[in-house]
């Protein structure tokens, strides 16, 4: 039988072919007059620089730990190093997302900036396709790696299911790093330059005249395009395999035993494997169909254009998926629920959507509010943004919960009625996988829709910079609006499907748990009877200590995050106000700043504050698991979900919220540019900066990591737990 | 046998007997001049009338209520009325309990002001007696509660454990009602007077000019007094009950098998539900020798002096608690195990201490991280007081991890070896409930100490109101400073025991969830077993869709009071600014601002904003609990522990942290008073003072509602749960 895996393959390189095809097409566009191009060439260095030592960093980290599992994993596995070079794949992989996401949005953001001058429409056009090449490359490159790793690997798989776990760390360990670093290069950016540009010295964003526009520029890039691609990225991974595992401990109790009756025949033959790999492919030929809808649209509201192609991008997955669906399961009941569960993960992208829009978009209450609290001064708009953020809390848990209840009990209702409960169990949770992976599958549409903010934010930065007519402005400022409401989108996009997808690797890392207690003849060590198995109850104190532990890692996580953004702004203040101090000439415009010397700021704030919350990620999940057993770090690793998502939530909805409070202000309302409600609001927004690029995204990244790592150590962890 | 209840009865009669004393020492001090009166007068009339007006609100809810515990609890499960009786001695005694304390702190601080006029020596004394009244009123009113509860029902609380939750059901809503009301209330007024008052009117805080000062000063009391005392009453009756339903729990363990050997004798005659009651009233007996140290103490340092009182008394009780396990136990090592458990509890409180101190005190780094972030202007100061406060939540973390853990092994192996697993964990988290019972038995101490702030602030206000010299304003502005700090480590301590208590709770509510299956015979609804139990594993989709749930819930009730505050503080600033404006020669001192006006917000906003986080608390849990079942409401506590209580260390620290911040400025650092570093951190501490006094405290009441409404309902929702 043809293994339809090559189908996936397929689908991964459909991503990439057109995303070469896109580069040309942006390449072949006017970069604008020598003026931008300069400009442009500059912010391209700084972020080249940046990530080239960056990875300089992080290679030597990278390549330790892969040893690390080679010997202390694969090694007692006998897996013939298939976690180690998951591992290493997963890891060159990220880092490359970010990459090529990041080289193409620099190269698109002046011909943007050009295009503005031709007219709303062909800007818009040119950073959907720039944007594309990002969105396009992250789902390609996640479906590629995970498609070849299963061929390579199949029989592996399903015999020990955790050797994919290593692709899923090393990619989510990278993207946590870029995150990170990249989070806290632009904040510190970007509320530098806007502290003292915008609030004291009363000149615009992105003038040329503020020492810290140019890394300003480079932040968004590696921030929010290299950061953002690579976590993106890491979500697609990280879902693919939590899917795929589920889809092997079926699998292999399906090859043990006769109780799934028709749908054996069909489970063995892999398809359960397979099938969240040929969603993926749905969801690319979706999005790159739904994308020409860009093209074709009447260019008067971009903001209804991108959610029209979104839409169209879902119509033709869901269809795609229905084939997919009825041919793999040759038209069973198993088929068409799990087809079902892929239809509430396409629903989840829309509704989210809608939610993310109602909290972040100055036409609702929620913004306006903010707005409104801004004449009252700096106080009360933070409390207003930061009340919103948190009310935007609940309404993303009523989507999560709704569609983690539905899906899994679709998965468990598909299950063929014989089976025991806890293998209907297993498939109710593979079934709220599958729909992550349709959720995820529109990473492509999602991705190219989000670069809009970064490159339409970077085209405006070279309009200004290079003194283009004011009407080019108003193209720009109008496509950076539309971006704000779109980020906001994508955050909780991955936000959500790191929640998803946390759920189904939980079951993942329970089951290898059990099974290398097994394996051992481990039940006296904890306390089973023979053939037993650990439930992880919150009955047993060592689940609730694992709990509070997991709670607190996004709250100290995130300290981290907003201290480091905090302190390194002080220090871009204190520079951008001696050089505003000791350069004469600068605000007349007759003296350059120098530039360099605040990009250097935030490079060297980014690589060092790096440290303390990536040890934290990778060694709390080590010593809970080593010291207090699995129960512990399972605890944990739900515990860190559970807290996670809602402070995330809080940070990129309160921070977009505030972002938007201040643009709508700058409309005219409550006095306008340059009142006093408008200063409250910039500093609002300086506040929602680093927590919604920095801290809120970090944590999606960093559920992830403590996910990866504890499936990858989970044998080790099993053998040699101290106190279980 | 004697029944040693009435001891603790005795002990509670000591605290009582103890605060009516204290009523006539500080009564007979000179309460100052007329002026002084007037003004005390006044804030007493506004706080007494806002206390009668939510009375009236709250009182036809509780007895509604009550009327349905009595038809769908008491009557089906044949328990005489007796949770529902409890019901209404919980509310009753919270209401009193607050009551008590407030009309107190009023009285007193007019004559501390007058105190203060004779040195820091007086003023410290009469401030600590005052706050000795609300202390011992709530410890005694506690403890007299529970004993009395006790000894009427000590046959049904062994056979159904449930009717005793009940009294803290009553006790916790009625305190989250006054926690919520008074602090949106107070700091309504205080953000609201501030904002204009220091900031935009360049006048001192507590200015008579400033209309909103009466109202500022009636909230000091409604909130930080008649909520604080509301609170830690129910923080005392909810942790009480916790330890007597494990007692009960085990107790009846004992009386149908014989695997506890040697034991069984001691276990039967409810030596395990009085160990607990006798512990309380050792902490009050600790409690009241402490506080003499005060009046002896040498007054150069006064927080040294209440630490040094703290710790008097912790040894105190301490030395009892030694004297009442051997007693009990008759030198068994179960006794001296538990024992062990409740020196944890005591450590507990010093540890806390330590940490709130570290992270609120200017004389440690965090706080001057704060005051230096405000010299780049109010968001880096934001920035830096929220990362702090996020930080603080790691080592309140550690210190809880660490109590849960230790205080559970020691009463895990205390366990006579022959008993079964199932029971040895039932001891272990009754050894846990210990723990937190010792903490709170220094409630009344730690509540003298707190009570502090309130006193000296309202004091404080006086001074400046009634034009007193500057130098008594140096000494009742140097107790306020202490006051902050000791106000931080009351809501840690409160936050703590709300976390060890719902672990507690949450037993207890498994194994009524058991038991009512098990009478009922409802395996098979509950897809068991014949006399299998639920195990509230992770592993179940319910439990964690509840954890998510529970999660949720203290960030959205959060939301709720912080943007009620900023609501209500909006319309006090707009009120105030018109009869800046309105008003002629206010700011001359010539006319009379309209207190009346600002008073009357505050009032009507605390009342009308209760409403939807009231129901939020109410509501939520029945709706869990009945439609998706027991696993899911078993989820729900949980998950709103492990993230209500870091997000309240983070809100009470950071808080906490940034008022101090802005005090360290004043003490001359970074320009001083009404340099722009100062205002940016009173911007902070504006920001600080909801999620210090308002939404971080509530959380805590939050959690005990959702424990305790939980176990009341627990028997009417797994008979009629929808989908379970």
């Amino acid at each position: 039988m043809v293994d339809y895996g090559y189908l996936a393959v397929g689908g991964a390189a459909v991503a990439l072919v057109y995303a070469i095809y896109l580069v040309f097409a942006v390449r072949k566009q006017d970069p604008g007059n020598p003026k931008m191009v300069e400009i442009a060439t500059a912010v391209r260095q700084g972020a080249d620089a940046f990530l080239n030592r960056e990875y300089k960093v992080i290679a030597p980290i990278a390549a330790a730990i892969a040893i690390l599992i080679f010997f202390f994993i694969d090694l007692p596995l006998g897996t013939h190093g298939a976690t180690a070079i998951g591992f290493l794949v997963g890891a060159v992989l990220s880092a490359l997302a970010g990459y090529v996401g990041m080289a193409m949005t620099v190269r698109t953001s002046s011909r943007t900036a050009q295009a503005a001058r031709k007219g709303l429409g062909s800007a818009l056009t040119l950073a959907y396709k720039g944007g594309g090449v990002m969105g396009m490359a992250v789902v390609g490159f996640g479906l590629l790696g995970v498609s070849l790793f299963y061929l390579a690997f199949e029989k592996t798989i399903v015999s020990t299911p955790a050797i994919i776990a290593g692709l899923g760390f090393g990619a989510s360990l990278i993207a946590m790093f870029m995150r990170v670093s990249g989070g806290i290069y632009t904040k510190a950016a970007d509320v530098g330059a806007d502290l003292v540009g915008k609030t004291e010295a009363n000149i615009p964003e992105d003038d040329p005249r503020n020492p810290a526009v140019i890394a300003d520029n480079v932040g968004d890039n590696v921030g929010d395009c290299a950061g953002m691609g690579a976590d993106v990225y890491e979500s697609f991974v990280v879902t693919s395999i939590a899917a795929l595992i589920l889809a092997a401990l079926i699998t292999s109790g399906a090859l043990s035993s006769s109780s799934f009756g028709s749908l054996t025949t069909l489970i063995t033959s892999n398809q359960l494997l397979v099938y969240p790999l040929l969603l993926g492919a749905s969801g690319i030929i979706g999005s790159v169909l739904g994308g020409f809808y860009i093209r074709k649209s009447i260019k008067k509201n971009p903001m209804g254009s991108l959610n029209i192609a979104l839409i169209i991008s879902g119509i033709i997955a869901v269809i795609i998926d229905a084939v997919i669906s009825d041919f793999l399961f040759k038209g069973s009941l198993l088929g068409w629920y799990l087809f079902s569960s892929a239809v509430v993960g396409i629903i989840v992208v829309v509704v989210i959507e809608r939610v993310a829009d109602y909290f972040t978009s100055y036409n609702y209450k929620p913004v306006k509010f903010i707005a409104e609290a801004s004449q009252t001064g700096p106080a009360t708009n933070f409390l207003a943004g930061f009340s919103t953020g948190l009310q935007s809390t609940a309404p993303s848990a009523v989507v999560l919960v709704l569609a983690i209840l539905v899906s899994y009990f679709l998965g468990y209702y598909a299950a063929p009625s014989t089976l025991a409960a806890s293998s209907k169990v297993l498939i109710g949770v593979y079934s709220t996988a599958i729909a992550t992976m349709a959720e995820l599958s529109l990473t492509g549409v999602i991705m190219s829709i989000d670069s809009f903010g970064p490159i339409t934010d970077n085209a405006n930065g070279i309009v200004e910079m290079a003194g283009l007519e004011e009407s080019v402005r108003e193209v720009t400022d109008e496509l950076d609006a539309v971006g704000n409401t779109t980020k906001a989108t994508t955050k909780a996009f991955a936000v959500m499907s790191a929640a998803l997808a946390a759920v189904a690797i939980f079951f993942a890392f329970q089951d290898e748990a059990n099974n290398i207690i097994s394996k051992n003849n481990l039940f006296s060590k904890y306390g089973l009877a023979a053939g037993g198995s650990l439930t992880f109850a919150l009955g047993d104190p060592r689940v609730i200590i694992g709990l509070f532990i997991g709670s607190l890692l996004p709250f100290f996580f995130s300290s981290f995050l907003i201290q480091a953004v905090g302190r390194a702004a002080i220090k871009m203040v204190n520079e951008v106000r001696r050089q505003f101090r000791e350069i004469p000439g600068i605000m007349e415009g007759t003296a350059k700043p120098d530039y360099a010397k605040c990009v250097d700021i935030s490079t060297t704030a980014a690589i060092r504050e790096l440290a303390k919350p990536a040890l934290l990620a990778v060694v709390t999940p080590l010593v809970v698991g080593f010291v207090l057993g699995p129960l512990a770090l399972g605890g944990l690793l739900i515990g860190s979900v559970v807290s996670g998502v809602f402070l995330a939530f809080m940070m990129t909805n309160g921070g977009a919220a505030w972002d938007n409070a201040k643009k709508y202000i700058e409309l005219g309302n409550y006095g306008g540019k340059k009142s006093e409600p408008h200063k409250a609001a910039v500093m609002g927004d300086t506040v929602g900066d680093p927590f919604k690029d920095t801290a809120g995204p970090a944590i999606n990244s960093l559920i992830k990591v403590l996910n990866t790592i504890s499936i990858v150590f989970i044998s080790a962890i099993v053998l040699f737990a101290l106190f279980v």
